[in-house]
C-alpha cells in the first residue's frame, strides 16, 4: 500500500507545482470542486478592484475604449482559443453557457432547415436539454430531440439529424466522448455538431479545429477558474461565419453597431455570435484564470489531472473497502474528465460531513458523490489527506449525525 | 440672467445634496453621463471586494448558498420592485437587458398566438429592433414588427395587434411616452405591453401596476448606478405567471432545478423569467447602486432631475447663443426622461472637447449630444460650470483643433 511520503515525492517532482501560488485558497480546505466553481486567482481580486475602482470609477464611460471593455469579450476569446484548438477570431468570451448554447443550436439548425432531429445525451446537466427544449417550443415546427445515451449516439445520427448537441465531459460520470469520431459521423450523415465543453476547458485537451467541430461552448468557472457565474465562452468555425444567424442578435452582433441603424445587418465574422452589454466585472474576473490556464502546458495538465484521480481511485479501492461506494466514473484515465464520481445511498449526508471536515467536493441527486481533481492548485498529498479524512468519517460513522441530514437548497 | 450664486443657493436647499458623497466621482469632472454609464457608489467598490476575497475566496461553491447567490436574481429584483410600481415577486435582476427583451417579447406573443403584429418605435434604441428582429425571424410564422413614431402609436394598435414593445423615455430626445394611455389602448385591442424603462429606472417616476404594464424590462447602470454591464431587470405582472412561457429556459426556471430531471418544467411565478447561472460580481456591483436608488425619494429625484434638466436648457439659451445648437429634446420636463438632447451638426468634435474640458456627455451619430440629469450626485453648480465650459469652447472655437476629429470605435 502507498504511503504519504510517496504522495509528497510526488508533489516535489509535480511540474505544475509553482501555479498553487498562484490562487488563493483558504485554510484548512481541500479543494476538490474545481469541477463546479473554480477557486480565486490571487491575481483575479486584483484585477477585479482595478476595474472597479480605476476603470468604472475614474475612467467611467470612457472606458468603454479606453480599458478595452468594448473588446473584452474577442480579447479573452483569442486568448482562449489556444487552449482548445480555435484559431483567433473563431471564440469569445461572452454571455452565459446556456444561452451560448441556445445561439449555437438555433444557429446550427438554420443551417440545416431540412431536418428536424437534435441529438442529446438523455443523462446530460439538464439546462442543455431544458435550453433546448426552450427552442424547440419555441421555434414550433417539429423539431425532435432524440435522447439517447453513450452507448447510442452513432446509431442516432442518421440522414434526418441537423445537429448533435452533446458533452464532451459528462457532468456526473465524467466519461469522455469521442468528439473527432462523433462529429465525424455526424458530417457523413450531413449533420453539424454542438459541443459543450463544460467539463473539459482547462482539464482535458481539446482540439476543435483538428476534430472538425461545428459550434462549441462551455463555461469559464469550473477548470478556467474564473469566478462564480463568470461569462461563457462560444466557439463557430470558420467555415460557418458567413452563413450563420443566430436569434439574440443585439446591437453587438450588428455590422455597425455605432451607427445606429433601425434594423439589423449582422457582423462578419464570430463578432456574430455576441448579443449586446457584457458583465464587465465578471468579465474582468474571468481574465486572470484564463491566462493560467493558457499558460500551463496543456499535456501536463492532462497528466496531472489524470494522476490525481487514479491516485484518488487507487487509495480509495486500499483504504476505504467495505462501506458500500461504486465508482461511477471510468476507470481509465483516458476515457474520463477531470472529476472522478461515486455512488452512495447515503451520499448526501456523507458530502456533507466531508465538507465539514474540509473536504469540499459535491454531491448530485439522487446519489452521486463527485472530487474534481484540477491540477493547477491540488497536490497529491491533498488527495491522500482527502481519502484519509473520508475513511475516517465512514470508520466513526460520523457522516450519520443529525445535523448533515438535513438538505438545502443548493449543494 | 442668473449668477452662479443663485446655483449654489439651489444646492444648498437640495433635500438631495447628501447622496452625493455615496458615490466615488472622480476629481475634475462633471458627469453628465449618467445616462449611459452611472458612477461607481462606494459601497459598491467595498460590496464587490467582498464577493470576491470572502465569498468566492473563502467560501467557494458554498457561496451559493451562504452568501445567497442563487437567490440574488430574486433579492434584488424584490428590492427594486417598490421603486417601479412592482410587486414582490414580479420582477428579477438578470441577464442583460436585450435578452430580458427578448424573453419578454416571446412570451407575450406566446399568450397572443393568433396575432402577427409587434409594435415599436422605429427610433428607438435599434438593439430593441434587432432583438426583436431576431425573434421574429427564427419564429418565422409571419409576425411584422409595426415600426412607428411617437405620434402615430395609438392608430398602430388594432386587432391585429400581439405585442407593443415600447421605450418608456427615448434614448435619445428623452420623450416620455404615456405608459398608462398607450397600455390601455393595447388592452382594448387584445394586445400586451412591454415597456423598456432604460431610461426610466431612477430617473423618472414609474408604477408598472399601476399603468397595467404587462411586462417591463430596463437596465441597471444607467440612472441606477449598478456599473458597466451589470444585470437587467425584468418584470412580468402576477396574472400572466401562470400561463407565460419563455424560450431561454435554462435550470434556474426549472421548477425543481436541483432535482436534475431530464424534461423541462416551469418554475411557478417569476423565478420562469430565470435563465441559468448569473454573473455574481457583476450582480454584487449593481446591489448598491438599486439600494441608493430606491432610499431616494421619488418624487424628489424627478423634482431634481427636471430641475437641473431645465436649468441646463435656460443657461444654454442664455449663454451659448448663436452657436447653431437645437433643442431635440422636449422644453417641458413633464414631458422629458432624466437627459437633455441637443443637436449640432459638429456635435463630436464640440462632445470631444467638452470631454477634454471635464464635462462628460456623450454623442450619438449622427448629430445628438446627450446630457444626462442625474438627481443623486449632479448639483446644480455642476450645471452651471458645464455651460461655462461649453460657452468656452464654443467662444473659442476650441472644437475645431485637429485633435478632436478623429473618430473613436465606441462613444
Amino acid at each position: 500500500m502507498m504511503m504519504r511520503e510517496q504522495a509528497e515525492a510526488l508533489d516535489r517532482a509535480d511540474p505544475l507545482a509553482a501555479f498553487r501560488q498562484e490562487f488563493s485558497l483558504p485554510d484548512g480546505v481541500i479543494y476538490l470542486n474545481g469541477n463546479s466553481l473554480g477557486p480565486l486567482p490571487a491575481r483575479a481580486a486584483a484585477r477585479v478592484a482595478e476595474a472597479v475602482a480605476r476603470e468604472w470609477g475614474e475612467g467611467l464611460i470612457r472606458s468603454w475604449n479606453s480599458a478595452g471593455w468594448y473588446m473584452a469579450p474577442r480579447r479573452l476569446g483569442d486568448n482562449l482559443a489556444g487552449l482548445l484548438g480555435a484559431e483567433p477570431g473563431e471564440m469569445l468570451v461572452t454571455d452565459a453557457t446556456g444561452l451560448n448554447l441556445f445561439k449555437a443550436v438555433a444557429a446550427a439548425l438554420d443551417l440545416r432547415p431540412d431536418r428536424k432531429v437534435i441529438v442529446m445525451e438523455g443523462s446530460n446537466f439538464p439546462t442543455n436539454n431544458y435550453i433546448v427544449q426552450g427552442l424547440v417550443r419555441f421555434l414550433d415546427r417539429g423539431h425532435e430531440i432524440r435522447f439517447v445515451e453513450k452507448a447510442g449516439i452513432l446509431d442516432a445520427i442518421g440522414p434526418d439529424v441537423a445537429v448533435v448537441a452533446l458533452t464532451h465531459a459528462h457532468y456526473k460520470t465524467a466519461h469522455l466522448l469521442d468528439m473527432k469520431g462523433i462529429t465525424a459521423a455526424a458530417h457523413a450523415a450531413g449533420a453539424l455538431t454542438v459541443w459543450d465543453l463544460c467539463h473539459s476547458a482547462g482539464a482535458v485537451p481539446v482540439d476543435l479545429n483538428k476534430a472538425g467541430a461545428d459550434f462549441a461552448i462551455g463555461c469559464t468557472y469550473k477548470y478556467l477558474n474564473g469566478g462564480p457565474g463568470s461569462p461563457a465562452f462560444i466557439f463557430a468555425a470558420r467555415r460557418h461565419h458567413a452563413a450563420m444567424r443566430q436569434p439574440l442578435s443585439g446591437w453587438w452582433s450588428h455590422t455597425a453597431p455605432f451607427a445606429f441603424d433601425r434594423d439589423f445587418q449582422p457582423a462578419d465574422g464570430i463578432a456574430r455570435m455576441l448579443t449586446g452589454t457584457q458583465p464587465i466585472l465578471s468579465l474582468a474576473g474571468a481574465e486572470a484564470g484564463i491566462d493560467l490556464a493558457c499558460r500551463a502546458d496543456a499535456a501536463q495538465t492532462r497528466t496531472k489531472s489524470s494522476a490525481l484521480g487514479d491516485l484518488f481511485i487507487q487509495l480509495l479501492e486500499s483504504r476505504v473497502t467495505g462501506h458500500g461506494f461504486k465508482l461511477e466514473s471510468p476507470r481509465l484515465a483516458v476515457e474520463r474528465g477531470g472529476h472522478v464520481a461515486l455512488t452512495h445511498p447515503k451520499g448526501y449526508p456523507i458530502m456533507k460531513a466531508l465538507i465539514e471536515a474540509g473536504v469540499i467536493g459535491d454531491f448530485r441527486a439522487p446519489d452521486t458523490l463527485r472530487f474534481g481533481f484540477s491540477p493547477l492548485y491540488l497536490r497529491y498529498t491533498d488527495v491522500w489527506d482527502a481519502v484519509t479524512l473520508l475513511a475516517e468519517i465512514m470508520e466513526t460513522g460520523r457522516w450519520q449525525d443529525a445535523r448533515f441530514q438535513q438538505v438545502e437548497a443548493v449543494t
